[in-house]
């Protein structure tokens, strides 16, 4: 009986943590949830996403989940307690592991968390990082999801923006690691990688989809027993624009998403 | 008695409006309310969005309101027939004002349409432009909001992105006027119309603010005694993000927002 897994987020960026967990751990059954019907979770109240990630939690448990991966940033940074609480799985979120990734390859060293408004404002990555002595410096880069979404993912435009916002942050701190805290940067880490060479920063970038993908796979085996040799499957659920997933989603999963489900989760 | 106007808007985008409805009335009172907690209308289904709508509507007339106006794109196309019927005072959206007004200047002239992607998708333009017998281009210029957001009015990369999205645009038509149907965009008039001229385009800009203003101030001056010689008072609600709204909302209004009210409107 292969496991199963699910991974949940506002929108179709946690796409990018299923497409590192599918040869990870390559015979597990896959559900994905974006609640798009109510992103995005940044402007919400710390009550109101909590209680959008524990509807979405259970609807992912009651449909057989039995790992649960939180690759919301937003979610991550304000709601993990309550989610642990509400289900009886493992519950892996975005920022822990990529944390302790930073902090494994460079101890105690000065790092540049590049992320939304909305997870710069949190502060989530600052106190995950200073907890395991790790000194932050949070750049939000409001511009990168529109781009991304726009497509512009190798485009001139692109670098100018992250030239921009690279260029502000250096100025303010020398990294030895850049962490990705959103999950849409991923599909541009070549162009972040760049940017920083262009500027004379060789820190390491570390992407929040491969390490949460990781720290997964590695909860997976230490839990399940090793999976049969019948290729992954997935089912993707949204619970507004259908459209927009299915279009734009597969530039995130790296192949097609295939025929996503509408859900009601309620208002 | 000053007659009391109200804007509405999913957001802070509304305040253009508001910005050149001030002189226009100058001794009405006014009331601004940002739906922020629920933006963007744009993915959500039409049944939702007449809801919030009519919401909204019905929490401005409660408060007094005279005349109330949509300024916002999305409301406009997808709800104005439940707004009239929920509301017994008169009812001004902003995409009938910008299409007469293009109709009055450019009669059966082929026109451009610059919105964003839920507004083109509702082809609520292309729809009211038919009818006035002007041939409409709808082209969806999706990053212009989160430029607008980012404080980009004056710069180089929005300049970029203009002159991508404007010719796209005119290599598919030769607009004798370009409409701006998204209520951030007057903040970029600017830097739209270099955009259009360096491609060689001549066409007359056409601000949905303005125009929105003009219909709105024509109404009014029907229906209510002129007014006194007050200086306009304005009090604006959002139903979350107060701190963005006070900070983005004076750049839209060209001055002080002053402090704004949180309201809940619910789920």
């Amino acid at each position: 009986m292969a496991t199963t897994i699910a991974v949940f987020d506002s929108g179709f960026g946690g796409l990018t943590v299923l497409r590192e967990l599918l040869p990870l751990v390559p015979g597990a059954q896959y559900l994905y949830l974006g609640d798009s019907a109510r992103l995005p979770y940044g402007s919400k109240s710390q009550a109101t996403i909590a209680r959008y990630a524990v509807e979405s939690a259970r609807f992912l448990v009651a449909r057989g989940a039995q790992h649960l991966v939180i690759a919301c940033n937003t979610a991550s940074a304000l709601a993990m307690p309550e989610i642990k609480q509400a289900v009886d799985v493992p519950v892996t979120g975005v920022i822990e592991p990529v944390v302790s990734a930073a902090h494994q390859s460079h101890p105690s060293a000065q790092v540049l968390v590049l992320a939304t408004s909305a997870t710069v404002h949190s502060h989530a990555y600052r106190l995950h990082c200073a907890a395991r002595n790790l000194n932050a410096t949070e750049k939000a880069c409001p511009l990168l999801v529109p781009l991304v979404e726009e497509g512009w993912i190798d485009h001139p435009v692109t670098r100018d923006v992250l030239r921009i916002y690279l260029r502000e942050a250096l100025a303010v701190c020398a990294p030895k690691a850049v962490l990705l805290g959103c999950t849409h940067y991923p599909l541009i880490a070549p162009a972040i990688e760049s940017g920083l060479r262009d500027l004379g920063c060789h820190a390491d970038i570390i992407d929040s989809a491969k390490a949460t993908a990781t720290a997964v796979a590695r909860s997976v085996a230490q839990r399940s027993p090793p999976s049969d040799a019948r290729p992954a499957a997935f089912q993707c659920f949204a619970t507004d624009s259908v459209e927009k997933f299915e279009r734009l989603g597969s530039q995130f999963l790296g192949r097609p998403v295939g025929q996503v489900q509408l859900v009601d989760l309620g208002g």
